[in-house]
């Protein structure tokens, strides 16, 4: 505890909303959560650091503090699941405005409470310097029916939610243009896809599922790991972000990061929208290892993985 | 995913133990976890910053380790709780030499392997300089039954496991003597108190629970905060820490950090050891809020929260 914390802790507590699965939240040396019977847990962690995540004088607070949960419940919603309850440890330095600490926060439970996630503890810390967050995000999922990256079969149709390339596209408008600030239109807003995640296990129609945090190429090698499988793309089908009604550059689609959409395998024809959330058909699973992509002139290339290295200050 | 991450978190998947209850762990978008019918869930998180928590010139890596997670594990002790598994998120900065950070992962796992607990996820990223970690701990608990710290009522003894101050002092002697480590004995290794805790929550022995990290004083307070009620204690009582076969100063005892004993309340009068581990009785819940301290000299005195603010670099 050091000084601040105690203000901060019930600043949280008074915002952090309630739930019935929540017995005891925050106050106590752990919280108290209800696992309905029939259900297994899920769990996830992420950081969000400054200056490696993110940086103040290019990212809105709100939009980091949305994009902190985001990634937690992203996570959630990869596994099919449904989130349970989040828990929030916080390191904030001496350079850190308690006004920039408020909007990160609000951002975070804007997202919270569109969810009904209930924030349910965490921990405080002073830090040297700078914002140091990790989100812990529990879900659940019904016994034996969390969707794994490990399922993916040959033969199999790759699919992909939303739009791909959009956050790392501005970031990279950004970088040209110098200007002094992310211009985050609500078009590209972390959206994490829970409705699509639930839809996909209720139906039992996703063989393999991952987010796309660190760009589709990276995810897709994961699936690919974890079940022993290659993968066939077409680049006309991987669904572009727009900016300013002109699809970014099919770089940033491949490669980019942050865009927090839904990649699955599955041995069906889905309809093109599923809970809201447009749906692309981009490829299917093959028997040999690696990767390919078929580009816009037809020809066949090895893909490898873009190797997204989140942001970093050069 | 940075340069050295894959690397740390497939050393960390080699280590990090199974168990009956992670039915899938490392290397998916979550872990997915068996909670049996008839618990609860209990969660924990807390951070260890590098300059905040500890100094690298001060402490020895496996020791910042241990304490790292024995942090999350008293936590569950302090409700009366088994630990299920635990997550590490990880952050490191390139000021850090990889063996700092094996011996650390090494002081964390033999805890772990210790109290068979399976390291079940987590996640790692690059920081700017410095260690950052946050550990998380879940745990379950037979339904209705975590030890608050909420249910302490006046008349009701209050009692302390094993002996208090060691680590403070410690601290102490290190500062004035500016050696350059703390020559950390087995006898101050910190020891999650998870037996005990078990016990009480088993034989319903406990009405209110917290563990010691912050310091008797502001524990104590922290459990007549939520029980709405005041505690009056006495030094002769207090069990003290021995550094050398001297018994550490008064202070260290009532306002140190880092002890992770168990401060408990009890209507009834407890056997000498339990799981083991000495208890002391060391005073009385009282009707009148505040706390109070019977001095060596029998005269009773305002008792305040002692503000033990870790350590910090001056």
């Amino acid at each position: 505890m050091v000084a601040g914390e105690k203000q901060l802790i019930e600043r949280i507590r008074r915002v952090a909303g309630a739930s019935r699965d929540v017995v005891a939240g925050i106050g106590d040396d752990c919280a108290v959560l209800r696992v309905n019977p029939g259900r297994q847990l899920l769990v996830t962690t992420d950081f969000t650091i400054e200056n490696v995540h993110f940086r103040r004088d290019w990212h809105s607070a709100d939009w980091v503090g949305r994009r902190c949960l985001t990634r937690g419940l992203s996570d959630i919603a990869a596994m099919g699941g449904e989130p349970l309850a989040a828990f929030l440890s916080l390191a904030i330095g001496p350079d850190l405005p308690p006004k920039w600490v408020d909007r990160f926060l609000k951002g975070l439970l804007h997202l919270a409470a569109e969810f009904r996630v209930p924030l349910a503890g965490g921990d405080t810390a002073q830090s040297p310097a700078g914002l140091q967050a990790d989100i812990v995000v529990l879900g659940t999922v019904p016994r034996g029916k969390a969707i794994l990256r490990s399922g993916a079969r040959p033969g199999e149709y790759i699919y992909v939610t939303g739009s791909l390339g959009g956050s790392a596209a501005l970031l990279n408008q950004l970088k040209q243009s110098r200007r002094s600030r992310v211009a985050h239109s609500r078009q590209f807003e972390p959206q994490p896809r829970l409705g699509t995640g639930q839809w996909l296990s209720n139906h039992a129609a996703a063989s393999a599922m991952i987010d796309v945090s660190d760009g589709l190429s990276t995810d897709l090698d994961h699936i690919c790991h974890e079940s022993h499988v290659g993968a066939t793309i077409e680049a006309a089908s991987i669904p572009r972000a727009r900016i300013a009604r002109l699809p970014v550059p099919l770089e940033f689609a491949l490669h980019g990061g942050d865009d927090y959409e839904l990649l699955f395998t599955s041995p069906r024809v889905l309809p093109a929208k599923i809970a809201g959330v447009p749906l692309s058909r981009i490829g299917r699973i093959t028997k040999s290892r690696g990767m390919r992509l078929i580009g816009p002139d037809g020809v066949s290339r090895s893909l490898k993985p873009g190797g997204w290295q989140h942001f970093r200050r050069k």
